[in-house]
């Protein structure tokens, strides 16, 4: 399913990144970046709500936006019950529309913003996501065992929070057009590789975005999955190739790749994830890179694993999703 | 936030309940009801995604819908990862999104839906929600202490799957309006007593709706909570006329108290709670009402208790929402 729209807009974003993605090579793009994983609060899920909560303020701020300009505010994390979003956006009392779409959460909320307001439902929206290594570990992976060594396809769960304001007021870069995507079973069942489970439906939805828009790859200055890692950045490559014949190597990175230094940063595994991952990438760098000039077009592609401690305990496949939209700059 | 649709029809539904529900005053409004809570199935998890994908089937069939005539599908229900909702929707492969609002979620799916259909962004949509007394009380009362006495004010977690089916094409129903609902905090921390918890949530939600639209209550047939229970249902009516001078005592009910015989169910406690809940009440024995003309115009304001174990176990305050959708008949 593939939108297109004509007066979104958007009009400031804002992030916040942990200690692991300042010593990466994007940290110059990121408003506010920090060293303490506790934030300051006495427990990672609180951290990674302030985190968002200060997101959300430092996008008014920066926008110079009163909360009552906001329609509503849409939110997604990683969290069960997604508590980050929901205690985050308590102190601004807006309407709110609460989401999951595991990494793919910042993507799919920026389409259903899109759409109300191009669809004229509403003027503005506030699109924020989070995602915080350690809250996700203790989450995902208990009873961890500390010291367990992990494979190299490993991803690791990037921390920070990401907000995006869309308005229909014009502004330099707009949403030009969205691909919802839909959820794949490649019957993969390695929680240590979700490059291999979430590259199928990134072919999927770029395949999806680019026959019914009628585009090749080179339409695009970039673009960008997130988060498949290393290993899923190949898989992908080759899965184009051999079950559609599109090659986008040359038109291509993967946000998991880009946050970290992965040379140096080896404790970074594969590359980041997390739902915070592609929107800091984008909310930072490719945001600055659009305003600039340095791109005209980018698709940004989330890639979501469906993945549950519980489905995975009763060995059922892990399910994947990817959700894509088009940057592009006003002209 | 309040929206007003102009050419948005409710064109059928699906539901599927479970043993207890069977039980209650509203089983023959049910297409299916049955009595292993396991459904044929390995686990109450698994059980939970069956009866969610067999009412997607099940509301495809009665519309004689094909699935490629539906452009998306939105669904979300209780699980961590929204699990039943990902795996449900499987076969169908169709555009997805997921969602989450604790048991205020089917109502934010059909205000989403509503809005991208009324915006011509969409024709036709599914909206469906699940939830599983077992797998409920395993995920979120884990340990669970088997034998200890709840509190009369607890609510109890119905088991079923609904589904709707959203069009663009004229029919007997239609979704008239809609108002997004904020979160609120009462500094309420007690997980057996959600009544006290949603009702200041849904008040809010209904004031502002009526406000919005220049309405009194009596506007509606029925004003219908999901779901307050029996101490949730006094308390909002007492802050209703408290804080807003609002008397909704003769148009209002609760779908948690109209599920079950509360007189001879008293394992039902307070009444139902669950996405499914009022979902099962509005796409029952509601819709056929309004069908047949029972009723001309019905407000549905889903609440949520925006719950986490980990967020409790913090001590921290349990959070609320609601949304409304009124549903009227075209005449």
């Amino acid at each position: 399913m593939t939108f297109q729209y004509k007066n979104v807009y958007l009009e400031n974003t804002s992030t916040i990144a942990g200690p692991y993605e300042k010593k990466g090579p994007l940290a110059k793009y990121f408003d506010i970046v920090f060293d303490d994983l506790y934030y300051g609060e006495k427990s990672w899920e609180k951290a990674e709500a302030k985190i968002l909560e200060d997101a959300l303020q430092l996008l008014l701020q920066k926008s110079r936006t009163k909360k009552e300009d906001v329609d509503l505010v849409i939110s997604g994390d990683l969290m069960n019950q997604i508590t980050p979003s929901c205690y985050s956006n308590l102190k601004y009392h807006l309407p709110f529309l609460g989401i999951y779409s595991a990494c793919a959460t910042c993507v799919e909320g920026l389409i259903i913003a899109s759409n109300f307001i191009d669809g004229k439902k509403i003027r503005r929206a506030i699109v924020s996501t989070s995602s915080h290594n350690m809250s996700s570990e203790k989450q995902f992976r208990n009873p961890t065992e500390y010291g367990a060594p992990k494979p190299k396809t490993a991803t690791f769960t990037a921390t920070g929070g990401a907000a995006f304001l869309l308005s229909n007021q014009k502004s330099s870069v707009r949403i030009e057009s969205a691909t919802l995507g839909r959820i794949n079973d490649l019957e993969q069942t390695d929680p240590l590789h979700m490059g291999s489970v979430m590259a199928p439906a990134a072919a999927d939805t770029i395949y999806q975005h680019l026959t019914d828009l009628g585009r090749d790859p080179s339409y695009y200055d970039l673009i960008l999955t997130g988060d498949l890692g290393l290993y899923g950045k190949e898989i992908l490559m080759d899965y184009m190739k051999e079950e559609y014949h599109i090659n986008i190597g040359e038109h291509y990175n993967d946000c998991g790749i880009m946050l970290y230094d992965l040379e140096n940063q080896k404790e970074c595994l594969a590359g980041g994830s997390g739902p915070v991952c592609s929107a800091l990438v984008n909310a930072g760098m490719i945001y600055d890179y659009l305003k600039t000039g340095k791109f005209k077009r980018v698709l940004w592609v989330a890639t979501g694993a469906l993945f549950s401690p519980t489905m995975v305990y009763q060995h059922e496949n892990i399910l994947s999703i990817a959700h894509a939209i088009s940057l592009e700059v006003v002209e």
